[in-house]
């Protein structure tokens, strides 16, 4: 608690504001607030409500590898469950069956399981008396819902509408118009149309006050924070002056105040016609002072097209 | 009808509005707008255009209890229906049957009915006959056309966004910046991530006007009514100053105003990219005068994260 | 030609706006702009692009009925035209068939034909050669693919977010606040939940302007456009003051103006959290002068519920 | 770089503004930055993280016939893998067969395989060994995802919601209110009903600035730019007055600053309830000075409706 900086040399700006759903008291927080990724580094517990936990958002954020092998354990655990309520109700019921031992039994009823959940229904072996005819005609019917939702799950994440904002990785400070400005450079990854983008700048700072470490919240204003398209890539702006924050502190600042500029990033993938968000966060390491952005298109050889470079795009150059 | 406190303490405010929807006509009215689900306390009578009633949002709203209930019935129905028609085109039209006595030669109809409809067709017995051959052609394209429904039904019920919000069970009045304010407490159960919420407080006063029991409504001015993410918990907070009615209302008051707090949140689900609602209603007994919310989250063991505990959300402690 | 009323009587309001999508050449236009279940009374013609004919948008639109009948025809060309494919193909490269006639035998390539298409696939009559297993592979796929859009397009319309507002089917003029005001009453005819709903209410008026017919457009100021919720009715009020155009209209002046009222409910489906529309119009028949509309809800026996009776709607009392 | 228009006659507007996503360094850009069809001229290099490219944005957007060429070429190319592993596992193993060669025996094994991964399953060749059987189930559960999300694509493509908006291939300079006005029209090709439209006009001029060419932006104000329906036309009417860019440029202006006028509509699509956009662009040559559109629609035969002739969408004349 040696914020000397806070009250010191940084000027207490009109731009704060009070309530962003991170709270203020900093000393019950974590270190950093959003990860580069744009993930909130928050862990929920103590909800006694066993249903407050979504399978469907769960199932559909987690990585490809855990997903599909959940779905491939479903598959075995349900055929194995079926698998036994048939050699249970006895395989002689069953036609077609070639199966000598037990064991064998026990396999001919987990392939016809597979046979009847999958509804492909080969037939060779299959279901002659009541119970067994029961029992395959609700895997039948189980099988068509599981798959329903699998099926709804596979492609909500196949074509889940999302922004592929990939974001410069510095924040620079650059002349601007006789100022300085802080400067974000990002653009779309993918080919996408991304439109009625808006972009949204926080800076938080961690300062004393009344004895406690408390964060604060300033939104940076920016000199344009919508656009109708961005075909190439999008520096957001914001001057440094009048009230903001940046005004009076420097680096080392950056550093004593633990800043953390969160961006969001909104807009409407044309393609699934949806609202995506792009979210980031930079740590003082990412400033760089006095530098500006290389540009990072270039024209076509056949002059018709504009070549954007992605991996020019965190390019910048120092000033003298 | 003994309002006296309406025209004698209450000092009816501009905040009021005319129409919200809800009418003002309090003694035509159940007892309470929204119970503390948010689900409205009305019931649509004479209605007399049968289709003014949907199916599709009944078999989404529904329980999942009710729903697979009605699944499994229309299953066992319609296998029934085509079990009929089978026999009734005579048994000795299929080709594979092993049934001898009539009740089971009904059975293995139903069978060859489920294995059709699944679309499994283990295929031992079969359709030889015209008849029978026409009739499992239906039955197959209806058998997909209905389980198409199914699966939309299953998959959008189960993957349905939903704003999972947990109030605090209390409204606490609590000093703010030198005066009191209404502060509500809430947090996303889930780990989903919600964006640019959105909040807004309703006060319902019920009140004799012109000898009727008249109901209005009057907006609480929030200090911030919208948040970009809400990582952690958010605190709407009315200051309870200027044009708020509730500026000369004490507990007896609220009392016999019948009053009733509604508060809307909306927010963006970013995981299934749509707008999501949450409602809920306080009745004056969750009122508690002179409180403050104890903080509910602090940072991990090592630090980097901060933990939410849902548990102590509506924790609070009374001031002197 | 006859709109001495035009100029006449009728105070020409600030209100009017120039565009409206409708244009305003009223002599090139139909009778009615909107029928009164809000479809616009326009066809196209002359659109050379064959593809700007929308297949999916029409199978969403059409009835039920036409729907299933395409469906139906679809299923049974498809399956006649494999059917001749296998045929042609020569059934003596099938296995398991029965048939020894020449029409059998078609007839037992189309229901082979059916049970490939829908994936039932009994297998007593299954493909032997090379030519009919790949003409089976192709029809496989083909029919998975067919009912993939036929699966979409059946829920799509099962599942339509769809406001299903009921309108009063009379306009009143009320007296309102020491003046007369325009009064449109309507609610939700559906048990779903409608939230964050607009109206927007515009006049349409015919008159003399140079020579010409003219469309005018007014829109008409309400005291209220917004609410979050409608559990119950919404009545719109256009108090007749100030700029508004029937200031100086009576009855007579709404036929000979040719008046038609366009009202726009705009709102969020919170069970399939979508954007639905309800467009209705009226035309001058539809006023009532003098009158005002009688509550349609009253309390449930047990004073819990609000019970809103939607065949009193329409209910008013003209006044003295 | 001979731009001495830019200094010379062209006022240089307040209406211009900063940054659109386009970038302002014309030297570095392509020659136009949008087609006719609303495609934005740029391509995408150096993104080195492979993931960036987005299967599900690619196979939505892809020509019908790429699409259906990809699925048919997985159908095949999956099959075949399928068939060497069960050709593999030995065709001994499979119930059924009546393959003779080695070339029938794999043929056999393809074709099982098709039967398996679209679970038809005539069953006639079936697995009977342990190996074979997983590989079948594997198959199976396979098979079912893969079309889940083939399904999911199909539907996606098949009923996208898109504004088929039409544009009139020419901009006109009008009369409009004693002054000029630059008119654009356009109307919705499809009878589907698109609602809340909205429309921005940009012009974009390359002019020399400091030994550099300049692209800059420049809003054209709209007399109206939003309309709630637009059953018929839709022209937008920018008056050349106040701010306006245009006020100084002549058609050789036009060409000279390389103008290019982007156009970008809004709309909400009320059968699909998602919002779409449209976007086109005018070079100089598309310009018409002093001209007017004619109408282009007429009631119909028996007054009833209004005939909207789209051949007729980009008619004009030229005034004296």
């Amino acid at each position: 608690m040696k914020k000397g900086f806070w009250r010191g040399k940084f000027k207490n700006s009109g731009a704060e504001f009070k309530d962003t759903g991170f709270s203020n008291l900093a000393s019950a927080q974590g270190s950093r607030l959003l990860d580069s990724n744009g993930k909130f580094q928050v862990k929920r517990t103590g909800s006694t409500n066993w249903f407050s936990f979504s399978f469907a958002h769960e199932l559909i954020s987690m990585s490809w590898g855990k997903f599909l092998g959940i779905i491939f354990g479903f598959y075995v655990l349900v055929n194995l469950l079926f698998a036994c309520l048939y050699y249970l109700a006895g395989m002689e019921n069953f036609m077609g069956g070639i199966a000598r031992t037990e064991s064998e039994k026990f396999f001919e009823a987990f392939f016809f399981s597979a046979q009847t959940i999958t509804t492909v229904g080969y037939g060779r072996v299959n279901p002659a008396g009541f119970l067994p005819n029961i029992i395959a005609s609700v895997e039948a019917l189980m099988g068509l819902m599981s798959f329903s939702i699998i099926t709804g799950l596979l492609y909500g994440r196949f074509a889940k509408p999302e922004a592929k904002i990939v974001f410069a990785p510095n924040i620079l400070i650059s002349p601007f118009q006789g100022e300085k400005a802080l400067m974000i450079r990002f653009a779309n990854a993918r080919n996408n149309d991304l439109a009625e983008l808006e972009a949204q700048v926080i800076l938080s700072l961690v300062g004393l006050e009344e004895e406690r470490n408390i964060r604060k919240y300033y939104t940076l204003k920016l000199e344009r924070s919508q656009v109708t398209a961005m075909p190439l890539t999008w520096t957001l702006v914001h001057p440094i002056k009048d009230e903001s924050p940046l005004l009076s502190i420097d680096q080392e600042g950056l550093e004593e105040l633990e800043a953390e500029v969160l961006v969001t990033i909104k807009g409407h993938d044309t393609i699934f016609s949806q609202t995506v968000f792009s979210r980031t966060s930079f740590l003082p390491s990412a400033f760089v002072w006095n530098a500006k952005f290389k540009p990072c298109f270039r024209k076509s050889e056949d002059g018709l097209e504009t070549i954007l470079e992605m991996d020019k795009l965190g390019d910048y150059e120092l000033l003298a």
